[in-house]
């Protein structure tokens, strides 16, 4: 069924205009998205740290899917995992058609309320029409004190691995949005399918995970890509190894029952993405102040296994065996 | 043909450690581009200004190039029209399959140049694969002395209009590229065909045009959808009106050439879009030294007419009647 054509918006001024600009909330930087440039002036003492992450239909999402609220959550990620917090945002649109008010009122919905989640706001951006698939790209602009942010290559021999969050939901849920019969085989009741493709549809980092890494953290990344290969870019980048224990990494109640039942494997959770967590290293002393400051922040965060003066990553079992892992996580060609 | 496939380029890892690191030039805040962040330290007394432009293959340029020093020079173009000098930018690529040497060479060269010629450098971005066509995504960052960004909408009654460089060359060039059977009958030389083309293919805004913006401008925007469009943009973002001629409308040699031949119009070359060059207005009294500090950075800028209290722009014949025009530039909707 075609979209009546009277739903159609026509010309960049109505989309702007009508639906993005409210999203400013009168920053005055984002001069009502009126001008080609945003401007920021940033507070003394302050560093920027800006990144910025694409969703493709049909490659990050599926059809049909408005993944708005997504698209700035696995950015505002990347910012909470150096430390900073986000402030500000851009949006680049590639639109196939000229979108429709439903269309329209979706997308804005979802940056809506991951702006409130996340405590930022939009700035500036670009629309396109493309012969491809819709595309949403963001660049987030986040904020921490100066010279603090928290690379992935500075762990140190000895430093204590550690991630938040329970790994493998989001990766699970993906897979039951690929195959919903796959619920049935893994004995998941509705509920449970829900809260798996809830982690996949609209991951929501935690703010407080920045306070954490900046008072902790000797090195820091977030989890995109799968644990098992996201550690072993960290260890890389770190010019260091790790070792870690299989058995330690945090599940949910409903994915630990679907291992115990044979229907997920724990080396295989590790290879999913979109945890969207933090993974970091802390000096062991630093171990039980960590402990004591994510409780009070309401934060999981669970032991993996320590830095090495090696290279790359051992995985180990309960037996404390050494594990020949296959899978290494996603990679986008 | 296909490539061979050893010549195809898989995994991020390779693009990026290959190729992009060395366009960082060493850039502390792109950390190799080893991490998922770019931070940068803001001198005290600037404002960061911030701007996103995508280029994507079948809309923006043809297939089979390769527009990388367009990609930064567009949106460039757009940081300097607001008085802000380039610095860093990011750059997202949704590549239609994994590249080859030969295409990441060609892209590399492209924005080395561009960067070269703008002075600035790669900082960060996004690699993805995409179903769709291949996409170019800058989000550039300059910098200015706090709180001198100039806008669009804040033109005066009784300023000066006035534009950088020449008009309608870049639209001439994108009408050959589309069939170079219209230099034939325009009479034009290869040597001409090349120079228009020259202009589509690879804008250069001038970067001391942000220093007059800074020093003189009132309102300012880059000509980028046409002349006409833009124009009838500044005025109603600063809700006033504009008076102007046409045949005030500065144009190249060849051009000029054209139109007196009767194989272009005037009205139609304010029309086209691409100019990348800068409108801006002024208040009168500023005229002198700005052509004085105009000449001396050797930018041609010419007076096209004044702002009004009325709405609208009005353009004016030889005669100094009001012309009734068609076209209005290029909307991507």
């Amino acid at each position: 069924m075609n979209a009546n054509a009277d739903d159609r918006l026509e010309g960049e001024a109505a989309i702007i205009g009508e639906f993005l600009v409210p999203l400013t909330q009168g920053d005055e930087g984002a001069a009502g998205l009126t001008d080609d440039c945003a401007s920021l002036s940033p507070r003394p003492g302050t560093d920027l740290v800006v990144t910025t992450d694409s969703l493709i239909e049909g490659v990050h999402f599926f059809p049909g899917d408005v993944p708005a609220f997504k698209a700035l959550a696995v950015n505002v990620s990347d910012l909470i995992a150096k430390g900073a917090l986000p402030e500000r945002y851009l949006l680049t649109l590639a639109l196939p058609e000229p979108p429709t008010r439903a269309f329209m009122s979706r997308l804005v919905a979802g940056l809506a309320q991951a702006q409130r989640e996340f405590g930022c706001r939009l700035i500036g951006g670009d629309t396109d029409r493309t012969p491809g698939p819709l595309t949403l790209t963001i660049t987030a602009i986040g904020a921490l004190p100066s010279r603090t942010i928290v690379r992935r290559s500075t762990a140190r021999p000895g430093d204590i691995i550690a991630v938040t969050g329970m790994i493998g939901d989001a990766g699970l849920g993906l897979a039951l949005r690929q195959d919903r019969a796959c619920a049935l085989a893994a004995g998941l009741s509705e509920l449970q399918v829900g809260e798996l493709v809830a982690r996949f549809d609209r991951p929501v980092p935690r703010l407080a995970s920045a306070l954490l890494v900046r008072e902790f953290a000797s090195a820091a990344m977030d989890v995109s890509d799968g644990l098992a290969k996201d550690l072993t870019r960290l260890v890389a980048a770190s010019g260091v190894g790790a070792d870690v224990s299989l058995d330690a990494v945090p599940l949910s109640n409903t994915t630990r029952a679907m291992c115990e039942r044979g229907v997920a494997r724990r080396e295989d959770l590790i290879a999913l993405g979109e945890d969207y967590e933090v993974l970091f290293t802390l000096h062991s002393d630093e171990w039980v102040g960590l402990e004591a400051a994510a409780r009070e922040q309401k934060i999981p965060v669970t032991r993996l296994g320590q830095i090495t003066r090696g290279a790359g990553v051992t995985w180990r079992n309960a037996q404390g065996r050494p594990l020949q892992l296959s899978a290494i996580g996603w990679d986008h060609f």
